[in-house]
């Protein structure tokens, strides 16, 4: 058995101006940049959601501009296995987590687990 | 004075089969799909979130499968102004709501008043 649950979502931006991506996705969902740190490492901002219940990322990239959600998990080879058998794939694995593809074209990531709230909403599978 | 916050996030998905594409995220994402009149009227399917504290839909579109985020508002005008002035961009007009384009490049919507806890989170401007 092993939990998952909508970690939060990603907006990676194709640009060299990480401060200018975040300052504008921080003023236009009227979400804090996270200046603490660990919040920024120059290739990410956070953006500080009521209660933690979200965990939503200003990432520069270098492939174009998009959205992407995040899965986060206690396992994350186990929850690999149950995204394969709905249908997505894999695509990369990168340090500790695994980039996928829905059988309806997006990427997504599967993660582990970021947010406070994991043990109180994050469903139990298998 | 208008407010405005983060309304949640749609799964554009370019199919033919929208069930197998919600049931897919409905899965993956754990969250149960919203079969009540309403919920889903073959264009989208919504996703119930917990504590129906961010909309999530997926949604049947004919352009490339990506995901993309809302912004409700009190004031549509009135954000979309606001955002114009931080650097967006009006690229289209459908019914109540307006599609902008970040200056990042990500495409999102200003739309009216969604979530039940608008009140209570949404930051106010002007």
């Amino acid at each position: 058995m092993h939990k998952s649950k909508l970690a939060g979502l990603i907006i990676d931006c194709q640009t060299d101006d990480l401060p200018a991506a975040a300052s504008f996705w921080s003023q236009a969902l009227g979400l804090p940049e996270d200046t603490s740190p660990g919040g920024t490492d120059g290739r990410y901002v956070d953006l500080l959601y009521p209660d933690n219940a979200l965990h939503v990322e200003v990432q520069k990239v270098t492939h174009p501009s998009r959205v992407h959600l995040d899965i986060e998990t206690d396992d994350v080879e186990a929850e690999v296995e149950r995204l394969e058998l709905l249908g997505a794939r894999r695509v990369q694995q990168v340090k500790t987590w695994w980039v996928m593809e829905a059988p309806t074209g997006q990427r997504f990531c599967v993660v582990r687990v970021q947010n406070s709230n994991f043990d109180a909403v994050a469903k139990v599978w298998g």
